[in-house]
């Protein structure tokens, strides 16, 4: 089923500026007699064959505007799967702009953002959540949101979505063929597989959904609150271990747009460390609400890095430790920060007592030395890498998937009540075909409206 | 000839940033043995066709990097002359670091700017002043510019120089026989026809090195000073034609960085209009420093117009004209302004007999009303046509070019002062040399100094 738009589009794909060259594409019914009309190389394009590339000269009233390489892709074995050329040219804006515009007055025209892909959806190349990573791809800044949008390109959940979706279906099929038959009261679909299948949706479902948190977090950064007293060292494990990883980050010219000052790569993985204000018993106003900020703050965090004194008497550093509100999907790692000023052999000893108080992973460091941040970093990579294998490396972190989700949720949970309660198969077959609908959101194998496929695409830049 | 460098080179050639796809280039003898240690297709590039595309996955430990199209260019079909590889990815660029990082971690070198074309002039696919042109032609930001750099680098004034060059040489080693045969006082080499050819050169390096100036000048924006009265209506006209013609330049996103206030682009020409103090007889002397200024940026004017009141009376206003101090290589027009205040009968009359008195072309305007504005934006655009075919559209636009020439028309002179003196061979072989050498610097047909070959190409981006 090739879909095929009726009018011929082109953009530049490459990023706008100066540089050695850039890439003109153009996908339609015409790309190939448009391209034809001007380009002047040793033979027609149209008699060339697919995936071949030629040199020669953009010819307009026998003034050269360029000399380009052609690149042939012929229907359906193309990125939209239509014919499409792409000119790659010299990279001077006024050029690229002159051959746009020639290939405009040749009656291509101007594509919207993500048009390609959107045509790559309707012809049936990508699905719609497929589509949609490609947008993610490219605005992957690290390893993390790479590894995610590139697992969701080449399937990643689609798959699992598609393939519950086709099991309720089935089920779907034999309920209707029961409501057929109603008047003999017979059960074509078996109630308890059915069942079976609901709680695996459920479950599946419901672990998506929960992944979106992870998955944003990932794609965002990691929130790691740094929480301790005033003193403890906390704004100097900041500054170094921004100071240390800083420079991974700079070395990768313009990827990094807006630097957030607290924001630090780690292996590929993006932390953002959120520093606060010194904890402690106070009876000061403005100090209090500070720290009511850092509770606050801690709340949101997905790690916890409690920095005390580790000159400090270990009982009292177990129990400010047991003051703090720490929520059950918090992972917490205690820094006993300041071991430049003990001797060595003490260290460890106040580690094994406080971690089996506390059940809490325990770090000698010294923030100021910077003993010990390797492990430290190494042990907040580790962390991420935990949560990762939870979930597969499955994250849905698109807002549409999220509501989809959770719109089949409910639905699911109504088959659920339903079953128990063993109302009809004619009540059933309602929210079936509403799970259907919204699960068949998220891969757009239902038909969406122009209007959502258009807010959906119009996030990509132009050119894709 | 082909001179292949010993190592392989990687750069992005495209703009950095976000886009639809960045286009990675590799080029030299390891280039496609690199691309097949990661790259994963239906087949080993190795095994491919020359000019041919292939879709297919990077891979690094069993981890995908992007999906990839790459094309094929075998040496010596391809840019450089050398293996060549482009790889379109994902215009992400965190994907395209991480290529280019794996390219180098197989042992491919960063490329320093200009280096791929530094390769193609090395291995003879482009002479020296045509791979300057390259850089030209990326930077050209208007039709002017465009045209002047793509004339160079299809040969342009290359083949000019070439053949001067070729036929001196014929007579150099007509003029090395004869010191061969010193003894028996012969004469090989024509003095007669030398001379001609001598004077042909002088004449073909004069109008060249006269290029430069008009060159620059269109590459840069064509300086016109609009000069008159206080009241004149100087800056109306200024206001009036940057209001019209702004639109034209603003259309075209990206291609106009640095805005200068008064540049506009007139049918694909560059003006770089001047406004001036008003002139007048003036004792004051804040205003008499002012009107110097004017003086002194009417001189560096390509054309001038001259604006008046029509209002006042016409042997005034010749009057006037002739106390301008107009240099015979600037072009004037005398512009009547405030013609709508006058009844249109009158115009026509006042046009002649400023024309007749004066010599110069007379035109009446309104800039209030933007009357006959078309007709003066035409006949700037006329004034610069006319130039350009003075010079058959050949300008030099570079520096170095212009210091070579200038050098070589000194020598010129010595070997027609040598001729004129009929002195002997010995003596006009030396000059002979020299204007060789430095005919053959501006194409590169001299073995050129390593540094001045990395000062050439150093102001290419880096991909090019």
């Amino acid at each position: 089923m090739t879909y095929t738009q009726h009018d011929t589009i082109v953009a530049l794909s490459t990023p706008l500026g100066e540089g050695a060259l850039g890439v003109i594409r153009l996908s339609g019914l015409l790309a190939i007699d448009i391209v034809d009309a001007f380009f002047i190389g040793k033979k027609k394009i149209k008699d060339q064959q697919s995936h071949t590339l030629h040199f020669g000269k953009i010819v307009v009233q026998d003034e050269i505007i360029d000399e380009v390489v052609v690149s042939v892709f012929k229907n359906p074995h193309s990125y939209t799967g239509e014919d499409v050329i792409e000119m790659s040219c010299h990279g001077s804006p006024f050029i690229l702009k002159s051959i746009i515009d020639i290939c405009q007055q040749h009656g291509a025209r101007l594509a919207k953002p993500g048009e390609f892909t959107m045509r790559a959806f309707l012809n049936g190349k990508l699905d719609l959540s497929q589509a949609e990573a490609v947008a993610d791809i490219i605005a992957s800044e690290n390893k993390a949101q790479h590894e995610m949008a590139f697992k969701q390109m080449r399937g990643g959940y689609s798959d699992v979505i598609a393939s519950l979706r086709n099991e309720l279906i089935e089920f779907a099929a034999l309920i209707e063929l029961e409501l057929d038959f109603s008047e003999e009261d017979v059960e074509f679909a078996n109630r308890e597989k059915f069942m079976q299948l609901i709680l695996k949706m459920k479950q599946t479902v419901s672990t998506l959904i929960q992944s979106f948190e992870m998955g944003n977090v990932l794609k965002h950064g990691i929130p790691v609150a740094i929480i301790g007293e005033p003193n403890a060292g906390k704004s100097t494990l900041l500054n170094k271990l921004l100071h240390e990883e800083k420079a991974i980050v700079s070395d990768i010219a313009g990827t990094t747009r807006d630097f957030i000052e607290d924001t630090i790569q780690i292996e590929g993985i993006q932390f953002r460390f959120i520093d606060t204000a010194g904890i402690r018993q106070t009876d000061d106003n403005l100090e209090a609400i500070g720290i009511a900020r850092s509770f606050q703050k801690m709340k949101s965090a997905k790690i916890i890095l409690f920095i005390v004194d580790i000159q400090k008497d270990y009982k009292q550093i177990v129990n400010d430790f047991k003051q703090l509100a720490i929520l059950p999907t918090q992972h917490v790692l205690i820094l006993l920060n300041k071991s430049d000023r003990i001797v060595d052999c003490n260290a460890y000893d106040i580690e094994e007592a406080i971690s089996t108080l506390t059940g809490k992973k325990v770090m000698e460091i010294s923030a100021f030395t910077g003993r010990n941040l390797d492990r430290l970093t190494h042990e907040l990579v580790n962390i991420v890498h935990a949560e990762k294998l939870q979930h597969n490396g499955l994250f849905v972190t698109n807002a549409r998937h999220l509501s989809a989700l959770q719109e089949t949720l409910l639905h699911i949970q109504q088959i659920e009540l339903g079953l128990q309660d063993n109302i009809s198969g004619e009540f059933l077959s309602i929210d079936i075909k509403m799970a259907l609908h919204s699960l068949g959101i998220i891969t757009g194998v239902i038909e969406l409206d122009k209007d959502i496929l258009g807010t959906i695409f119009g996030k990509f830049c132009i050119g894709k």
